[in-house]
């Protein structure tokens, strides 16, 4: 490939492959939680895992690497079946679909944003399509088990994900290609999407509105 | 590219544009409506403006010009702000999400089946693709929303995205890249949506069915 | 091309035919129950009928075929239009929905699975993909109508397809074309799901979940 190449392949491989775990595990409790059967646990795990990265080579116009590359699929039914066999125990950990999803979200932030890079698109663009990539997993398995995607109705999701997106892709017009942006990125996502999930905070809602509902929909 | 070229590339991009803000403001509103915060609104803008021609070249089988290309983010964008901002003064003028969507079918059936025919797509193709380019965003912004999408639910939606596409493909056909005919078909598109809106006429229901409900499946 | 080409490509086209037919029942019928107008119902038919083939396309990387060839087109709409005036009589036929959709479900797992290795990906992926093919227009049914997708709800959905998609998978790889083998996939698919239809066969339920209710979600 002609165009800068970035990162170190192996470290972003690993990235992707434990953003598509951790996504797929919040795929695989939210069909636990939903009652759903041993099948329905592992399709909706492995959705939750692949879509962010599906969604993402489409947008940029490339074939899906998931078909191709088998670590892309077993990790993704293997974050299934441990859902489905463990569920109970990382239930315990309360809210634990929104601490993997938070996971998810910020791996599939920064590869999402460098992926994008690599393949010519600007920087603005490629801060968007990080977001996208992280979001994209969470907002199918929101719409497949018809609630409104949480990106919609929580300020605080999609904002982390550009944040942690920009850190990369700040870092490498600056010509960096340090190993520690990525991983700086992702834990920025992460704090972030974390912190405000602990202590509520939200982006400010339309100016003329009733006060807010955290459903508003329901 | 040595297919013949059709209409005005300059025209062709500004009604892309309108229509990507017009489906924009659609979508912002929607969002306001639900009492979405900043992002929602924003996300909901730029997924409604930008889906219809991202389904659009995903069937052509080209790669999405969305990203590549800042202005249809910023139009996107800019719709979301402005739904955010001013979306009471909007909500004033009754019905303005259905008048938004109105203008944004007409002008994405006209810009999609314009670049299918670019693409080589066959004239009936073209008028269908011009249709799905511009029934997609509406519908994704129904989907997240929980609804049943409104091109399922009332039959004159998908019918003058047909007309207004069949406009332009046949004036094409016939040789003519007069830059008439592409501001004609979506007037036609438009033309009718409202009719119908304001009018309520529907399209026919099954023979055997009970009297039509107008939501059936709430 | 260059690629094994795999079994009579004459039979693949007709399956494929046949699958978007019946799965254009399936979903036409489903706009019927729920009440939708004659464009309703159309669009519905052709987007179960067609979505499947569709995102296997994108996910293989390659420019889906279905608005290049009119004979899909036809098939899908010829089908929302037999749902429409004909509806009633398809319904006395108990469960016709379902039956339609294992026939679809059959017929594109065989197809899906024949085009992947024709593109050279893996056996395992081939098989997936297969599966994936006969899943993607329910679920998008199910999606627009508002209900969980039945895949997600009923065990032996996946399963069947999986299976259909693994006979001929194995007979490809151990260098048999004989076309004997997509009709028996496809028919250990339908048999599969429809005994299981029959007599309420499911995957099982997470080892520490209350009993299992049909519909989880309502």
């Amino acid at each position: 490939m002609d165009v800068p190449e970035g990162f170190d392949p192996g470290l972003i491989l690993a990235l992707n492959l434990a953003g598509t775990f951790v996504f797929g595990l919040s795929g695989g409790l939210a069909g636990v939680r939903a009652r759903l059967d041993l099948v329905g646990v592992v399709v909706l795990a492995a959705v939750v895992g692949l879509a962010g990265g599906i969604i993402r080579d489409v947008l940029i116009g490339t074939s899906p690497a998931t078909f191709r590359d088998w670590r892309y699929l077993a990790a993704a039914a293997a974050a299934g079946l441990v859902c489905f066999f463990a569920g109970r125990l990382l239930e315990r950990a309360e809210r634990s679909v929104m601490v993997f999803d938070a996971l998810g979200l910020a791996l599939f932030a920064v590869t999402g944003a460098t992926k994008a890079l690599r393949f010519g698109l600007g920087p603005v663009q490629a801060v968007l399509l990080g977001a996208i990539t992280g979001i994209g997993g969470g907002m199918l398995r929101d719409v497949l088990l018809r609630q409104v995607p949480t990106v919609l109705r929580e300020g605080l999701y999609a904002i982390p994900a550009l944040l942690g997106a920009a850190v990369l892709v700040i870092a490498q017009q600056a010509g960096s290609t340090n190993p520690v942006f990525p991983v700086l990125g992702a834990s920025v996502c992460a704090a972030v999407r974390l912190f405000a999930l602990r202590y509520g905070v939200d982006a400010p809602t339309p100016p003329h509105s009733p006060p807010p509902t955290k459903e508003p929909s329901r």
